[in-house]
């Protein structure tokens, strides 16, 4: 219990597409995580999927939408069921909510491992 | 299904204590909100209390624990069932998640309304 610094943990590591969890919400892991390039698109069948850009700019593409940039200091929830894709061309710092055991890709197959720093 | 600008939300009001919803996440309300002055100790006692400083400076008092400045940057969550009070000596900018429904006082009788902007 106690404050934790988002600039911090997000020295702790350099790679992409991979979410670090910093602390819980409920049922729910806060994660930090870093973009740079193009994730697939994607699912989460059961759970809406939090984006909070820290430092930079991304792209949420949603599948038979116009794509829309999100920049820092803005918030961007996709709906359960929804198709999307995030890409960044530079580098971007998001902060990201999900459920506890929610595979990041929404397939466990080819999600990360969420390890906590 | 848009980007939702946390700091544009913020010059729509100017009360304190008084959180705004600006959207959803599955069961939670995310909301922006104003800090000054001190807040009454309560708790939650079903819920996790989710606190993101994104400009100034608060304090939250645990009872029974050292107080512990957050920052902006800075993350904090209370778990449930811990009585804390939020304070801020100068006007403090957060972004809070919180069940549907949850009084943000504790109790109903005493909960600010939460409308949406």
């Amino acid at each position: 219990m106690k404050p934790i610094n988002l600039k911090g943990k997000l020295t702790l590591f350099d790679s992409h597409w991979d979410p670090k969890v910093i602390a819980d919400y409920n049922d729910n892991e806060i994660m930090v995580v870093k973009f740079q390039g193009e994730y697939p698109f994607h699912l989460h069948e059961t759970t809406d999927d939090f984006f909070l850009v820290l430092e930079g700019e991304m792209v949420m593409d949603i599948e038979g939408q116009p794509s829309q940039p999100v920049k820092a200091g803005e918030l961007f929830v996709v709906p359960k069921g929804v198709t999307h894709r995030p890409r960044a061309e530079n580098e971007c710092k998001v902060l990201l909510i999900e459920p506890k055991g929610e595979p990041n890709s929404g397939d466990p197959a080819t999600a990360a491992p969420k390890p906590r720093i």
